[in-house]
C-alpha cells in the first residue's frame, strides 16, 4: 500500500491528483492491473471527471452545495453534516485500470480530492492488484 | 465467496456491519489484498461514514430523504422508488483494503449497510482477492 | 481489457448491457473473480438497479433530472453542466464478482450504461481479475 499526502487550503476544494497518481505507479513498478484509491476520511470523497475546463468541477461544487444545504435542520453538533453527506454521494473509493504503467482514463477525464470539510492535511491511499 | 445475512427493523435503517466484516476475514483467513462487498439488492445501499456519533448517520438519512421525496410524481406503482434511487446514489458494491487480516479504515469510518425499503432479510456478498 | 462499444440515441438514456458483459466473459473465457467495469466519459455514468420494470429506470431519471436541474445557473459555457454533475453522482467505476463464468447479481438487478450528454458513440471498458 502506497500513501499521497494532500494539503487542502479552502474549507470546500477539488484538487486534482491525476499527476501523482501517475507518479506513484512508476515510483512502485506497477505496470498492469487495477489501482484501489481509498479515502480514510468522513467529509472528504473522490471523483473522476473533467479536468480540462475549471468550470466544471466549480458547478460541480456548486450544485453539491445546493443539494447538501448548509442550512437543513441537521443534528450533528459539529456542524460538518453536509461534509458527511456529500462524502457519501461522492463516494470514498475507486478502482482505476493500469495497463503498460498507465492510467485508463479518457481523454477529458481526470482524478480529483474532494475536501468538504477543510483546510485540513488529508490521506488517499493506493492499493495495487497486480493482474 | 461468503455472505453475511443482514436482517432490517424498520422502512429505512443504517445498520453498522464493520464487526461482522471483520469476523469474516479471521473466519477466512483473509490477511492481504482488497474486499469487495456487493449489495445484491435494488432498495438498498452501502456506505463508509462517521461511528462516533449516531447522528451523522440520522443526518445522512434525513438528507437523503429530503433529496429523494417519497411525494414525487413516480411512475413504479410499488412505491418504493425512493428506495431505488437512493441505492443508486449510495451504490451498491465497495472495495475495501485489508493488511495483517484488518480492514484498513480511518479512525472514524465504519461501514455501513443501508436499508431504504424494510424490513427485509438482505445479504451482503463478499469476496477477496488476495495481493 | 475488453471494450464494449455502445451508441446511444437519445439526450438521456439508461441502457441495460447485463447481456452484453455477459456474453465478454464467455467469449474471454473469465470464469472466477472480479469484473471492473470504467466509464471513460465525464457525461456518462453506470449503475446497478432494478431490471424488470421499466419505469424503475425512468423514475431514478426523472427524480436525477429534478435533483441536477438543467436551470441552475452553471458557469461551465457548453450546455452539459447537468450531464457532469450526474455522472459523479452515479459514479463511472463497478466491481462486480463473477462465479463459473457468470455475474453474481440479485434477481432483480441488471447493469445499465446511463447517457446524460446524447446522442453519442460511447465505450465501456472490462478488466477482468482472476481470483
Amino acid at each position: 500500500m502506497d500513501t499521497i499526502e494532500i494539503v487542502t487550503s479552502k474549507p470546500r476544494e477539488f484538487l486534482e491528483v491525476t499527476g501523482r497518481i501517475t507518479a506513484r505507479l512508476a515510483a512502485n513498478g506497477w505496470r498492469d492491473g487495477v489501482l484501489h484509491l481509498f479515502v480514510p476520511h468522513t467529509t472528504a470523497g473522490l471523483f473522476v471527471n473533467e479536468h480540462a475546463d475549471p468550470d466544471v468541477a466549480r458547478d460541480i461544487e456548486s450544485l453539491a452545495g445546493e443539494l447538501v444545504s448548509d442550512r437543513f435542520p441537521y443534528r450533528h453538533a459539529e456542524g460538518n453534516s453536509p461534509g458527511h453527506v456529500k462524502s457519501v454521494l461522492f463516494g470514498i473509493s475507486l478502482a482505476l485500470i493500469v495497463e503498460d504503467g498507465r492510467l485508463v482514463l479518457g481523454t477529458w477525464q481526470g482524478v480529483f480530492f474532494a475536501e468538504f470539510d477543510g483546510p485540513r492535511r488529508r490521506k488517499l491511499f493506493l492499493k495495487f492488484m497486480k493482474s
